[in-house]
């Protein structure tokens, strides 16, 4: 096996440096052969630790990805870079220049801008912790207060994507479905729109349960992974959902990203979890 | 109040789009008057979904962000931009190209490969799992399995911060401090490093906790607002996490993402929650 090519790179902001991870990380997704070694450096407010940084760069001369944006500090990095002949992406400065062009405001200046606690950072909160509260049906209450009620078997990712759309302020509630069960009577009370059928394939639940029963240290070979019955329980599922009326997405090749993004799409908002425009 | 200035914004992805937008919105951020409107364009796959994308950019003439890696489809929408004199940010592919020149390695132009589904999504979805299920000290046997385990009395983050960790694949359980509560046994077989205590101000604690009592529709001059008690919880935990030993987070005007960071950084964990470089 030939080894893996390396690349460092240099992720720096004034801020936590998490947006400027995930470019690098996106454009690392489109090779194989590349190991990537990323180095951080959040947090750098001031001249010397950026001078510190600088100058660890000049020796390992790696990718630098940035978004500064105090004053001053994006200048000195990319006037260093050009000196010193390094790889530098600037992903900010040169948007809020297109900014400034067109509505005449100068920038703050100030790292950290975007995590600034404001009004929809505490409803972010709330949401996260109506999410945890009213998972798994814990509390059929609270489909009435749910901006949206995810349903599905076992298995669908009910609760990683009520997380990842609460951190889109949205209150998710979400109610496993068991054939055998009693559905709440506080589900038929809620708008049809609101509510996501989730499903997915045969051979991909299958797969998971064994994998989740294998994790318990369990015979992977149960009633749970059993294919006869996983049918049953997509149909009855299925069938609740016609009864409903509700929107279905299939998860079974799709990231969390991926469905959360469609549900959004479906119900015509933005990322803030506010209608679009 | 004169009018805020409305920018528009194009975010164009051929997967979700979400760090496109998070880029427009770090930028936004360093800007009080203006008024973005985000148009987004997820799963722009195609060449005919691209060019209904650019007939509106021609009308709207928008800032465009794209984060597009399709062969083909990022050359067609900077040519695009070219030509028609629009303002266009392609954020992935100078970085992409800077890849190639040094692995030599061409990019799979695969949108989407960020979310593919490997073993590292699989272990986000049980963390997070994981953190739902351990949250507010519902089970302290988690404790000894948690990668990270969180103290602090009511009100200090502990709950998303939880969440947001185990977005990292930290398994994250959080116990709440209250004087008068027992402290689960388990908690002293935990090795100190991974414990973190969580603390505020005063001030800061006593507003959190009057909104959350009229958010209850409650009187909020209740004991659980009152300084004198407040005082005597957060003394009751730093007296706690010093017979502990464990690191002290004060939340108090940190966001959820500058608070994980800190810890991060104090764990020497990268942003996958692995040993650093």
């Amino acid at each position: 096996m030939v080894a893996k090519q390396e690349i460092k790179f240099f992720i720096i902001s004034d801020s936590v440096g998490e947006t400027a991870l995930n470019i690098a990380k996106a454009a690392l997704a489109q090779f194989t052969d590349v190991s990537p070694v990323y180095f951080r450096f959040p947090f750098t407010k001031t001249e010397e630790r950026l001078d510190v940084v600088l100058k660890q760069a000049r020796e390992k001369q790696p990718i630098i990805i940035h978004t500064l944006v105090t004053a001053g500090l994006s200048h000195k990095i990319n006037q260093f870079a050009k000196e010193n002949k390094l790889v530098c992406y600037d992903l900010l400065n040169p948007i809020m220049s297109e900014i400034v062009k067109r509505s005449g405001e100068q920038p703050r200046g100030e790292a950290g801008a975007i995590h600034r606690l404001n009004d929809r950072y505490f409803d972010r909160i709330s949401a996260m912790e109506f999410a945890v509260m009213y998972d798994d049906g814990k509390d059929p209450q609270g489909f009435l207060e749910a901006d949206i009620v995810l349903l599905g078997v076992s298995r669908t990712s009910k609760t990683p994507l009520s997380l990842f759309l609460a951190n889109r302020n949205l209150k998710v509630a979400n109610l496993p479905l068991v054939p055998s069960a009693h559905i709440p009577g506080q589900l038929w009370k809620v708008d049809p729109k609101k509510i996501i059928g989730l499903t997915t394939d045969i051979a991909v639940l299958n797969n998971f349960r064994r994998e989740r029963m294998i994790a318990y240290g369990l015979n992977p070979n149960t009633a749970y992974s059993d294919t006869k019955q996983i049918t049953e329980e997509l149909n009855y599922a299925s069938q609740l959902y016609q009864k409903i009326g509700c929107y279905v997405v299939n998860t079974a090749h799709r990231s969390i990203e991926e469905t959360a993004t469609l549900i959004l799409e479906h119900l015509d908002l933005d990322n803030y979890g506010s209608p679009k425009p």
